[in-house]
């Protein structure tokens, strides 16, 4: 991508270009880790004002290893709801590692964790806790075959539910047996749905759906509630499970579940990122008749156990059930949505923002390559406001207004910057 | 099984009996969680001397809910190698949560976790981090099948790699395609590895082993040096990955790998549990052949590039590299096993205590139903012992001498109980 040459006095070509520590960081990630970093948070294939190496964080302000201030909008990619460095979950992180992490069991916080779940999610009758977000998926997946003793499991086509063989988005290293079973429908489209229901016949163990179509590059889209509707009677009358995988959704929207708001209940959810404002845990919740699904599989980890973690999600969870957190979050997503739509159209570009205003997505008319996604995305990030040129951002309920308006002036910034390129 | 009346003045029976909460605390787990509990922590099948939950821990001690005091030979199943609340890990863990946790990338320490990684493994030309051990197994997996372009995988009968779909030990949830393409060699049967092998023909992608035979309630082998060599020819001369799941073991034996007395090394590795002192993290390391298999995967997890856990390893390994710490652990464990050897038979009992010192498991002879050592589990816990009647236990460098001392003056009671039993 061609250098933009900066004029805002606010962000000189020095700070712009201060990334020393950065380059050398690269040089020698490059040596010790596959393709110098790997996964969500590589930035090889982003524009080049990304920084790769993060120093610190509070609330919803990020540093670079160069020292570079950002307003985040991507808080840790989901985990982060209340902020970093939130008091509360402090406190209890604090007050658990003094009595001890990974003990030779369990924690009373584990069963108080599961019973929170539990009396906070209509579906919920158990919770299991687990690390990853693939672990949950991964879970639900085999608890639903376990309990229907059926095989087959329908996603939509590009849905992301985790990173294992089964479901990553990549083949690399992955068998056609990983992906046995499994068949595809298009989101909100619930013919297909029907359709491919119809193939499983009588061998349907469930069907998984993100409460969001959020897929890398493509106009968020919110699930109908006829769709959702309709993949509720799908399951309910083939018997199978209806897993809602809520981990990139969950506890932002509705703490009821993400599909709440349309009045539709799965029978098992799977839960991670902001469930514990930053701290490794994931959650299945289910239904009393998949209990014994759960039962009969075998999944556990070194550290599912552990009680620091738990403590952190009841603080999290206690602070978005007993404040205006989710409103605030909504609140500061609305005002940045309406700000960036407003800067658009006064820097005369084609740009939408799409998906659930607590984590939205901006995106430009005409832009299948994703250019000028990438090159705005470049001049806010350089100016100092992190989002990301394709994948969804997320917003917290430390994002005051104050950290809004500072946001929008930046955009605004970029704004006129890409017009100036173009 | 039958309730022993202890005549002992040390652990009266009012403090063995004295379980309130835990069975509080169980009732309440068995409505909100599956089976009450699942996974390796939880005790349904272990005898009633076993709490359930835990309270606090500290060096090698632990609390139940209950307020009972155990000398804790499991360390949380292995991740405690340094003892619970090291200060140097502690300090680290401090330091870098005030720094922040979840950043939108990794912080340096992760690369300095992985150029240490990749000084102290022989074989390792670059380290990929991750959560949990059977994230790790399964990347070494995928990774050999990416950069063979083959398929069949080879691994011991009865061995545990994991808790996914394709090595959880149960069946349940499980389809026969999640186990396409593995086969199976006896551990320490050279001749049924080479058979196995011969049956994958240029299809070999990999060979994952532990490097120690340590399957539940049976005697612990360790692999021998003729078998090790081996399966490195084996898969030297197949082009295939030999795979060593060193998740167990790892930052326990020896620093470089749990084969490295044997004088071979792996291809890949996979570590967890000990590597953070009980911090969340597992590691994958591999040869440079290896590469670009593990460029061509996609995996990532929400919390994999926390740097919390990073800085917890940093501090583990560095305690590990530069103090007596391992040779502390192997001291303990020598001193423990001649301990209760002398014990087992001054009380009449045929018993045998197998494995590598640092994590023994002792056996009695004609007890293909575990009950006796079930029996002298019990009798252990009861009275402050914490230990397990089937799976290997673990010391840590903070078994210091008195502890040893006090551990066996309870094993000796114990043992004198069984005896009383019979």
């Amino acid at each position: 991508m061609k250098r933009t040459v900066i004029t805002e006095p606010a962000a000189g070509r020095d700070e712009l270009d201060h990334r020393e520590k950065d380059s050398l960081f690269r040089a020698r990630a490059g040596k010790v880790i596959p393709s110098g970093m790997y996964g969500h948070m590589a930035v090889q294939k982003l524009p080049a004002g990304y920084p790769q190496f993060m120093e610190r964080g509070e609330g919803c302000r990020l540093r670079d290893v160069d020292g570079r201030e950002f307003i985040d909008f991507m808080c840790g990619w989901g985990p982060i709801v209340l902020g970093r460095r939130h008091q509360d979950v402090d406190r209890a992180v604090s007050e658990q590692l003094d009595r001890g992490d990974v003990l030779n069991g369990p924690a009373p916080v584990m069963v108080e964790l599961a019973e929170t779940l539990v009396e906070m999610v209509p579906h919920a009758d158990w919770a299991l806790l687990a690390k990853n977000g693939t672990d949950a998926t991964t879970t639900c997946v085999s608890t639903a075959r376990a309990a229907t003793g059926r095989r087959k499991i329908l996603l939509a086509r590009g849905a992301y539910h985790g990173a294992a063989p089964w479901c990553s988005p990549s083949l690399g290293g992955v068998l056609p047996e990983d992906r046995a079973h499994l068949d595809f429908f298009e989101y909100n489209d619930l013919e297909s749905a029907k359709a491919a229901a119809e193939r499983a016949g009588d061998d349907l163990a469930g069907i998984i759906i993100a409460p969001v179509k959020q897929e890398l590059g493509t106009r968020q889209e919110y699930a109908t509630a006829e769709f959702a509707r309709g993949l509720r009677q799908l399951a309910d009358s083939a018997g199978a499970a209806l897993i809602l995988d809520d981990v990139r959704c969950g506890f932002r929207i509705d703490l009821q579940g993400s599909w709440a708001p349309l009045g539709v209940q799965p029978d098992m959810a799977a839960w991670s990122k902001a469930i514990a404002n930053g701290h490794p845990l994931a959650a299945v919740t289910g239904s009393e008749w998949l209990r014994e699904g759960a039962e009969a599989i075998f999944v556990t980890g070194s550290f599912w156990y552990s009680p620091v973690p738990m403590a952190a999600a009841m603080a999290t969870l206690s602070v978005l059930r007993d404040s205006d957190a989710l409103d605030r979050i909504r609140v500061a997503g609305e005002s940045f949505i309406s700000g960036l739509r407003t800067q658009a159209a006064a820097h005369g570009f084609d740009a939408e923002v799409s998906g659930p205003v607590q984590m939205p997505l901006l995106q430009f008319a005409d832009d299948s390559d994703q250019a000028l996604s990438s090159a705005f995305a470049d001049e806010a990030v350089r100016r100092g406001v992190y989002l990301h040129p394709v994948h969804n951002w997320f917003l917290s309920a430390a994002h005051q207004e104050a950290d809004i308006a500072q946001a929008l002036e930046i955009t605004d910034e970029a704004f006129a910057a890409l017009g100036r390129k173009l």
